[in-house]
């Protein structure tokens, strides 16, 4: 939206935005980096002017564009799909809101190179979000783990994510998923069944969630979760839909596990969109006698920075805050330090007493990878061990349970700085 | 053996080696880094005397080899084992045999840190072997894949790891395993249906191979392959000789396929040797609701090394050369760098034209990891595209298909250092 930092949209000002925006996911389909583009630096309201008035940058857009104004005039639908959106219960999010979910924005980086395939290059951030659902939607995702896979799942794939996603719900993280048959719909299951959230990111409009046989597991994911769309009411659930929508499932949570895939499927599509904004990737394997593991198993040996995971503590691990998720009786300095894993404590021990040091430079000092610095460094942020600047980590001045504003006990710090503490013995190498 | 190297030993010599390596096996067990040292330094002969003189390095040694003295004089053992091995059709085999393999010195360098269990420390190389079989040891084992695993294995695990023994043995290798019961009876009894070789590693005098269960298996692999023990005729199947045993497994072959572990079992034992040693360690993944799977997973999941491996082409990937196993068909300079993957690509660009470059560097350069350079400029030297020198990495000066003697055609050479090629279709991401 345009206007003056300090001056606050009027109320009309936030609606033409959020028109504005409906308007141009008609004329031009979401994940358009193009319009995404227009409407970062011009606001929504001027960028859907100048493609009406013909100035897209690029023929194809132009073209598109103009097939689409010989159809109707965009506010003229954006107006009813509101107007639809409100009979049936849903709601438009835009970034204006506060339940805009921000980690989307990292697909302002999502480049897919290598491809030249149109859904490889629509890969934008999304301009706005259909919710239906009474969970604000940032606070929903906050937390949040996708988890994808096969239609054609066997009964080992449904079991195993049903199981897994009960064990997320049950800690308290939002399952999501895009709602098909199998793999997607057996994660919604478990997720519900255990109580919890799940949210499911649909291809199409939310009045006509696809596929209809999942009818009344939507109604009941609404009940209680959040169904997504960046699609307007009535919008059918096209093919490229699916693969342009699957940047969403990656990009709003904090991470992806692929339960069962079959050579080239779309959920490894969702992986690889994972990987290239480094949000962390999971697998699942299975038996190598079954092709509906072949996908997972591809994955594995391709990417080092997927990692197999065979249950929820696993999963947690890769995402979840240690200090919440895997080690809630964690109270003091010596306790957090206890819990420590030899490669945590190797890294820890990398940081200089006083000072910054960059990334590069702790994993030569500790002999790890690069991307096992990071995440143990990640890790011991979590656990208030470590502090992120612009250059670097440096060791934090306050011990883990020093609550904010309280004076830094320098004993306490001292003493976390202080020699190894030798890894817990559930840490030790198997054999 | 102790002699000038003009000076070939007689045969009386030989002799007396040949015994004196007996009753040291007898004497303080297979293993023993101390013993092997002294054989190195001093010859057996020397060595044997120096034990029974009481001279062993270390208290206890000197009290293992003191009681086993009291029951009996260690050469007079030796003596009465080689009749029985005669009576039952084996031999010895030793250094100074050219059936000796040579791989098997690289257990020098295995050292198990962090545990102070004996089976971790007696890790030396066997400075003797019995052998049962027509075939000869060295050439058997050139080409070999070690196939481990669960004695308790489910329906899945045996048809896997029979199914990769009959794929590896079809197209040559010998498969190598430790007889017991479930992964390994599989493995031996996959080659030998398809005709190849097999080799079974015993932890026990070859008279009485274990278990008894699979006694008419032995007698099989007897006939066309080998029977293999560091113990004499007549020894026990006592609990820590099978984890002794395990490093020759581990090092006696190219690499080592991990089929099912349960938690902590002997057969990752295995693997942790393999990797000690930077032998290639390959895992077949199983269901997630499998205990027999979870040593597997724990195994992918600690160590980036061990790679998922779900067919025998991936087998071969990580062991084989890659112009004879997985490019048959390979001909000219072009066709074989039409094989390439991405990868191997990129690493073979990043040598320079003349000269040559270190492996760091060559990493460096071809952004890829140290490791995974490693393995692929060991497969570009297979297929005779680089040349290794003391200090690194060079270009090859000649085409991988010239003779041997054959002048170099500079066409040709200039043509495989030119631009790259595009990598063949069936390397490409999946999705």
């Amino acid at each position: 939206m345009k206007h003056a930092a300090d001056d606050p949209p009027t109320t009309a000002a936030l609606e033409s935005d959020r028109l504005a925006r409906v308007a141009l996911t008609w004329l031009t389909e979401p994940g358009n980096r193009s319009v995404f583009e227009l409407v970062e630096s011009h606001g929504a309201v001027d960028a859907l002017a100048l493609l009406r008035d013909g100035g897209a940058p690029g023929e194809t857009l132009r073209e598109t564009v103009a097939a689409r104004l010989s159809a109707g005039d965009p506010l003229a639908v954006a107006a009813q799909a509101m107007e639809r959106a409100d009979r049936l219960g849903a709601r438009l999010v835009t970034p204006a809101d506060d339940e805009w979910p921000l980690p989307v924005a990292d697909l302002r980086r999502l480049v897919l190179t290598g491809s030249t395939r149109r859904v490889d290059r629509e890969t934008a951030p999304p301009i706005c979000f259909w919710v239906r659902g009474g969970q604000p939607l940032a606070e929903t995702l906050d937390r949040s783990v996708a988890m994808v896979g096969a239609r054609a799942a066997t009964e080992y794939g449904v079991h195993t994510s049903t199981e897994l996603a009960y064990g997320l719900a049950e800690r308290g993280w939002t399952v999501v998923s895009g709602g098909a048959f199998g793999i997607d719909a057996a994660a919604h299951r478990g997720a519900l069944t255990a109580g919890g959230l799940t949210v499911s990111v649909l291809a199409c409009g939310l009045d006509r969630p696809y596929p209809m046989g999942n009818a009344a597991l939507f109604d009941r994911i609404a009940d209680t979760g959040l169904l997504v769309s960046e699609w307007m009411p009535g919008a059918d659930p096209l093919r490229p839909r699916f693969l342009i929508r699957n940047r969403v499932i990656a990009a709003a949570t904090r991470g992806s596990v692929l339960v069962e895939a079959a050579a080239r499927s779309g959920a490894t599509q969702t992986m690889h969109r994972a990987l290239a904004i480094a949000r962390p990737v999971m697998v699942v394997p299975g038996p190598v006698t079954s092709v509906m593991s072949i996908g997972s198993h591809e994955l594995l040996r391709q990417y080092p920075e997927a990692r197999l995971v065979a249950s929820t503590a696993h999963v947690l691990e890769e995402v979840g805050r240690i200090g919440v998720d895997l080690a809630p009786l964690v109270r003091g300095p010596t306790q957090v330090r206890d819990q420590l894993d030899d490669e945590s404590t190797t890294v820890l021990e990398a940081l200089p007493r006083r000072g910054v040091r960059g990334v590069d430079d702790v994993a030569a000092r500790s002999g790890v990878a690069v991307r096992t610095a990071l995440r143990k460094l990640a890790l011991l942020e979590e656990l208030g061990l470590v502090i992120q600047r612009d250059d670097g980590y440096a060791l934090s001045p306050v011990t883990p349970t020093t609550a904010p504003g309280t004076p830094v006990d320098t004993t306490a710090a001292r003493a976390h700085r202080g020699p190894p503490v030798p890894p817990a013995a559930g840490t030790a190498a198997v054999g």
